[in-house]
């Protein structure tokens, strides 16, 4: 009886106390909030609208069908309506479109994509999560042919791989180098396909900057993969593209990934405001300009940690962590908005690329005054039998020695060295702290003083004026101008190739032979990968050599740096062979 | 002729100002104190005595020889005194034991190994880093049979690589599970021997706890090495160990692996103080009680970066960055000393684990309020191939959320957690800055919400009284109790093994059975790895259950915690099968 009784006063409580809530986007940000207000209340009524046919799909994996790595494209759906039903009791409509708010009446138009049906839905809260869509520029002649593909969703993907599987297509051009077009190239690529990968820019990776972009360079190269710089996709004509500049290139199919724009249009309608970036406008609990509408993801505009700037980031992590602030802050929550950093990795065939924080392009552009540590060092114990160089790259303010951003690339965990970085920059720290930071080391791991930890070493000597250096993407011009060059390697090394007219004076000699070395002109010095040219540097500043400059990331880096556009362009290189590695 | 008076000027100059450093102990520490001097002054004369015939030996890859991971022992020498001559300047001197400080006259005696003779060397500045000896305890019968090893160099190695290549020894026992002891048994498990750990404890790798250890007894277990705890080498007699426990046990050869003493002899023979906690005593400079006389490595106490007790550590990073921090201070730079914290990672064979800063057992013996986020999630988005779980223990205090310490393990990046970790600890971070950081992510290496980012969500959750936990290790009582057990799975992960006595009541049917479930009793919850438990936790306390508890870890970290003990010890399992992964 008092169970009846219990039941009932449950069912009055919920009927009279049950919240509505509604989400508009059932990918990353959408599902997210609706998890975590069912987590917050049972009661509640919570329904997310998702235009498309599937909620909950593996948005960052689409594009390893294409190789085969996820066999199937049903595999990328995580959770159906049905399974989020019944174990969260969610009520998740897909093929619901969400076409107008009606912020006064505190309502939305739904309309049922398939049968055209319109319905209104009432809201306590509305959470938009609506994503962006690939954008597919109608000035470029032909995209709207069959064989032009855009790669959002699971519908896309599938499509993608099903016209080139059914069409036999061998040749595919990728058009747009982010993170998207560069998986999609690999995995073609490694699904044996002929691919080209269309850039407009002079370089891929745009969170990268250009020099550590030309590690990947090579490995896309080396795997076969042709790779065209400075070029913007004008045409796609019968079996083949044609490029602004003229360039006709075979192609059966073509791959749009040159960016997204957010799906914007339901709150622009509606009234909301939009912030200087373009992006809705939240405040720090991520309401729009009605405090009933909450935006989460790729739709808004953040505030970025480091530079206080308003900014759009289309990341999947950030737009999870700000769903889950929105739920907890309808339930009257303290969270911390901290803003975002914009961390990320990829994969492009045996390497790997990461970066966090601010690009010299970024500080250059906001006129942040900052320097750069950029060392090759290996990323375990010699000795180890996998250990690769690791290049890595730590950007620091000028003077205060803030930390402001990383990027790795390489073949081993650059990823880890870059979260480090991503923690060290969130808590505000200085290279001083990162010289110091006790992390895990093992020879599988790691070397006894990580990359993280050496590029603070270098850090702080520049910092702290204890010498000077060049940049790799200096050196093509110092050899033009016939610098005087020293190279510290041993004589052996030379002779496998070197600097063309670079002198070699290696560390093991240099102290019988300081009477070569002109005091009236700079002194450039390099080695392999800049530990022996940073001692001579050093030795030789102590000794009253006043312009002695360390070429950073010496012989390794300069190799790097100036291969691919060496064949590419076929122009003079500047070495007499390359060196890629460490061993 | 100018040129004539200036070098005459410089050797003068070098003459008169020109310092005298002598560095005791030719490893990590000694090499990276000369080095650094050597950077900083290129006039000092630099003397590195070592009583071993090698100096820059790598350390921490010795056990890998007997695997063959490093064919020769002579490719564990990285550096020979003739390199470190001609490419340093460093006066390195082998097979040269130092026997006595002279404090007073600034002096010290040396004997050279290999002749006897003796002779003095004074100093401006005397560096020790003498490392630490390898115990060999006399009460072991048959201690000093020639088939008993330590592994503390490149001759030891060197030694016991031949000796079972000689003898065809096909029985190794391995006494002590420490880094050094498992990396051994490891390598000679990979080498086909058949190998036996003894271990004095109840537990292998001190810096982690008990739980996280049972993922690698299972491992260690698989792959065929027999895991002996809480035994004692008693002898070793002709082709068999002896234990304590009077067990007896086949092994030809035998590697004592239970620890080191330090090699503190000459810092007492000069009078210099030692710590209370057996280290020599130094500053905040690494000077020992004669200022004169610095002393970096697993010689000297140290400061603990969160407990402020001092503390004894042998690890590598510490010791080189404390040497670099005595030549800085010689020469008069500021630098930062931090204390440690711990960071350690082993490979042991498919398994990796790391830990840092403070453990369970150490919170205790510290009187440490604190609780515990253990969780077991993969390690990359599922749909990667490589994808696997890993365990991932965060320690936080209580009631201020200050991190305190993380362990790891799997067959992914466990390193890549912790060294995050180790980051947000020292710099004093919480876990709700935890929560909010910002990592790289791509579904090859982390998941959105990466592990650690996870923990520090349930971290959170338990501070603020979300909701209750037990841990693993109080499963096997509660199941002995009788106690009311929920398994929230799916009826047929049920059928395939289960907690005896649990009963199944999946998170996709438990609102429909509410009426099943007590509320005048302790409920248990339990999934595969605590999430769907978690949901169903949360929402039973939000419905008016005041006693649902969470079964931290869930099936799975209870099947991992269980196994080893039942199957070495043939007690009764409390489930009715395990479950070891996430698929």
């Amino acid at each position: 009886m008092s169970e009846i009784l219990n039941k009932k006063y449950i069912m009055r409580r919920t009927q009279i106390m049950s919240k509505k809530y509604l989400v508009v986007g059932g990918v990353a940000g959408g599902m997210s909030a609706a998890a975590r207000l069912r987590r917050l209340d049972p009661y509640a009524d919570i329904q997310v609208f998702e235009k498309g046919p599937h909620v909950s799909f593996s948005n960052c994996c689409l594009p390893f069908h294409l190789s085969g790595v996820v066999p199937e494209a049903d595999n990328l759906i995580l959770m159906t309506p049905e399974l989020l039903k019944k174990q969260y009791n969610l009520d998740v409509k897909v093929l619901h479109e969400v076409i107008k708010i009606n912020k006064e009446e505190k309502t939305i138009l739904i309309r049922k994509v398939d049968t055209g049906e319109e319905y209104e839905e009432s809201y306590d809260k509305l959470i938009l999560s609506p994503g962006a869509r690939a954008i597919r520029p109608s000035s470029i002649k032909g995209v709207d042919r069959d064989n032009v593909f855009t790669v959002k969703n699971v519908v896309d993907i599938d499509r993608l791989k099903k016209y080139i599987d059914n069409n036999s297509i061998e040749d595919v051009a990728v058009i747009g180098g982010g993170f998207i077009g560069l998986e999609v190239m690999e995995s073609l690529r490694e699904a044996g396909k002929n691919v080209v990968l269309v850039e407009g820019t002079d370089q891929i990776l745009a969170p990268m900057d250009y020099d550590l972009v030309q590690v990947l360079n090579k490995e896309i190269y080396d795997k076969g993969v042709k790779l065209l710089y400075n070029e913007k996709l004008a045409e796609v004509a019968d079996g083949k593209i044609v490029l602004e500049s003229g360039k006709e290139i075979k192609a059966g199919a073509v791959v749009l990934a040159i960016g997204v724009v957010a799906e914007a249009g339901l709150a622009k309608d509606a009234g909301l405001k939009f912030g200087e970036t373009g992006g809705i406008l939240v405040n720090h609990h991520y309401q729009t300009t009605d405090s009933d509408i909450y935006a989460v993801g790729d739709v808004i505009e953040t505030t970025h940690f480091i530079t206080n700037k308003k900014v759009r980031l289309t990341l999947a992590g950030p737009a999870q962590r700000q769903a889950r602030a929105v739920a907890d802050h309808i339930y009257g929550r303290t969270y911390k908005n901290t803003g975002v950093i914009g961390s990320s990795v990829v994969k492009i065939f045996d390497y790997n690329a990461a970066s966090t924080g601010l690009n010299e392009k970024d500080c250059k552009k906001l006129g942040i005054d900052y320097d750069v540590a950029y060392i090759i060092p290996k990323d375990k114990v010699g000795l180890i039998p996998s250990a690769n160089p690791i290049h890595f790259k730590l950007i620091f303010q000028v003077p205060t020695g803030q930390i402001l951003g990383a990027q790795s690339v390489g073949k081993g965990a650059v990823d880890k060295r870059v979260d480090v970085i991503a923690a060290m920059i969130m808590n505000r720290a200085n290279i001083e702290d990162l010289k110091e930071l006790e992390l895990c080391y093992s020879p599988y791991f790691t070397t006894a003083k990580d990359a993280t930890n050496m590029a603070a070493l270098v850090a702080c000597n520049l910092l702290n004026g204890e010498y000077k250096q060049v940049r790799t993407s200096e050196v093509r011009k110092l050899v033009e101008e016939g610098a005087y060059i020293i190279d510290s390697r041993e004589r052996v090394e030379y002779e496998e190739g070197h600097i063309k007219g670079a002198v070699n004076i290696p560390l093991s000699e240099f102290r019988k032979r300081l009477d070569e070395i002109p005091k009236d002109r700079p002194v450039y010095v390099h080695c392999l990968s800049s530990q022996r040219s940073y001692y001579m540097v050093r030795e030789l500043n102590l000794r009253g050599y006043k312009n002695v400059i360390n070429i950073s990331g010496s012989f390794l880096g300069i190799s790097l740096y100036e291969y691919f556009t060496d064949i590419t362009t076929g122009r003079e290189p500047i070495v007499t062979n390359y060196r890629f590695n460490l061993l």
